[in-house]
């Protein structure tokens, strides 16, 4: 196979032509993660969520620093044989990236799908070595409590109380080397292609309660993908969303059912996963970037790598807002990409 | 040709292994931009720089919805033709994106590179074309003078006083269909290639002299431009950059000549060409997303489809800083990404 075998099913879904593998990746999380029940799989657990930092924002800077790093030392590579980096961030102007990946001198290509960004960076970078852009490239993505809630919400030191509806995000990291070869044999997974979402807004004006929000939108990418790949429900052994949390994945199983679907049986939620809501007090769960790209690094990629799932549909979502348009009385639309990773035989 | 004949030159520069045309785009700006020495040359130029919304955010997101509307109607296309739209803004987590493309129902990547991200969301969109994921793509991108103001440094309402150093940010939109295809004939130019930018810090913190701050990125990139592609300044009709404004261009002009290239006799930045500094008051010259957009679109592709100019090398410039990172003590680190254009014979 090569790259010009790349097949397009429907508009905007794509069957790459050639392998591409996730050869390595890398976790790096929070104390609260670290406490909740994947804790031991993850990489790295500071202790203290500054991460020895002066500020929240230098605080995430340094998650991604530290997945990268990881996450090139276990491909046993140097950033200077990375081609492109794929990287974005939930902050203003995705400052965390810009001061968390710079010194690698890595060519950069930043992307913002809010929660949903590591399914794009992981979709641009499958995409660029199927391409052949590329020889290999990198796909980090963060999200870090403190500044998120500073940045969309109220400062922690405001001590707000937050709805049983509100998502708790992770603070994470997680990082991903892709590229066409396996001479090693140890990569950890195939992208075998991806759906891209489009934005889908119900009109929900919640930012307390974003799993609602964003359900729409992976119900959109779920059926679209259905039809394209000319694929059901049971053809994967997880259908993966990223951070609807409990109050979001009923709504998704209701949405698919009026579509036709019945996904209950397959489905799993990183920000339902990562953390133990009743006694970690997270109410619908975890939400963030870092929450399906740790979740995917740690535990999906592990059960993909040791064959107890053969096939899975890795779907992040993302809510579309700001401290600004939620101010002004905007509504909170989503967004979601899907890709399909298999276990390499 | 086709595409399993992209070529890799060097580490991140790519020559495409096919035609990929930009079939159409379109301008839409402000008042002051509309009284400027490229006045005449835009597709919409507003007379009130709230374009009938109630925000200035709202009224960024006009912008793009504007310019998507007239580049999709120019290319004699509809939303649904389009696989995938590639677009990014300046706000914080890129509102004027989400709220002003979502209604035309494209599936959506997300970019963010500061005032580069028109360089890179036309990089991303060729790749995706040259790549086999895509008919047609759209490429968009915007910025807005009170929005940024707010978003970045004080709210216009305010009325601070501003060095001479300090950049206009452009009020406009400019939006790019993009295809493998020219069958009316009517593309304005052809995008041969691009070199991928990375993140250069030299520590400089002044969010009032953005040129300074992002020169030592676009010598970077110019520089790896010429050894990867194996050119010389005098290979291009133009060398283009974004933003750097007349205090970026001296020191652009300055890094260039350190390392053995003079390139003043064909370079020309947006910034500078879109206002004239001295009647109106716009001090080192415009910035923003939208700067290079639209001087692409108006000026830079007329003279290409004109044949004025065989060959360009367009280079957007970003300053990536937030108000956070910024109060923090951060330095503003640059980065700009490269695409050769050229005139369809």
């Amino acid at each position: 196979m090569n790259r010009s075998d790349n097949q397009r099913l429907g508009r905007s879904s794509v069957k790459l032509g050639c392998d591409v593998y996730i050869n390595s990746s890398a976790s790096v999380v929070g104390k609260k993660e670290g406490e909740g029940p994947l804790g031991l799989l993850f990489d790295m657990v500071g202790q203290d969520d500054l991460f020895g930092c002066s500020t929240w924002e230098e605080a995430e800077s340094s998650l991604q620093k530290d997945a990268v790093y990881l996450a090139l030392e276990k491909a046993k590579l140097k950033a200077e044989d990375i081609s492109y980096i794929f990287a974005g961030d939930l902050l203003g102007q995705s400052i965390a990236t810009s001061f968390g990946i710079a010194s690698y001198n890595i060519p950069l290509l930043g992307v913002y799908g809010a929660c949903s960004t590591c399914g794009e960076s992981l979709t641009l970078g499958a995409m660029a070595i199927a391409g052949g852009y590329g020889d290999k490239v990198l796909c980090v993505t963060s999200s870090h409590f403190a500044s998120a809630e500073k940045e969309f919400r109220f400062p922690l030191e405001y001590g707000s109380q937050r709805p049983l509806s509100a998502s708790w995000t992770v603070t994470g990291s997680g990082a991903f080397v892709v590229s066409g070869e396996n001479a090693r044999g140890t990569a950890r997974a195939r992208i075998v292609g991806m759906t891209v979402g489009k934005i889908v807004d119900y009109g929900l004006k919640d930012s307390m309660n974003m799993g609602a929000c964003m359900a729409p939108a992976a119900a959109d990418t779920l059926e679209r993908h259905f039809v394209d790949w000319n694929s059901q429900p049971g053809d994967y052994d997880k259908i993966i969303t990223g951070d609807l949390g409990s109050v979001g994945q009923t709504v998704l199983f209701d949405l698919m059912r009026e579509k036709g679907y019945d996904i209950s049986s397959v489905h799993m939620d990183c920000g339902i996963e990562i953390f133990d809501a009743q006694s970690q007090d997270t109410h619908a769960g975890g939400s963030g970037c870092g929450c399906s790209a740790v979740t995917l690094s740690a535990y999906i990629l592990k059960q993909l790598e040791e064959g107890n799932w053969k096939k899975v549909l890795f779907m992040p979502t993302g809510a579309l807002l700001s401290k600004t348009s939620f101010n002004e009385g905007q509504s909170v639309p989503g967004i979601a990409h899907g890709l399909v990773l298999e276990h390499i035989e």
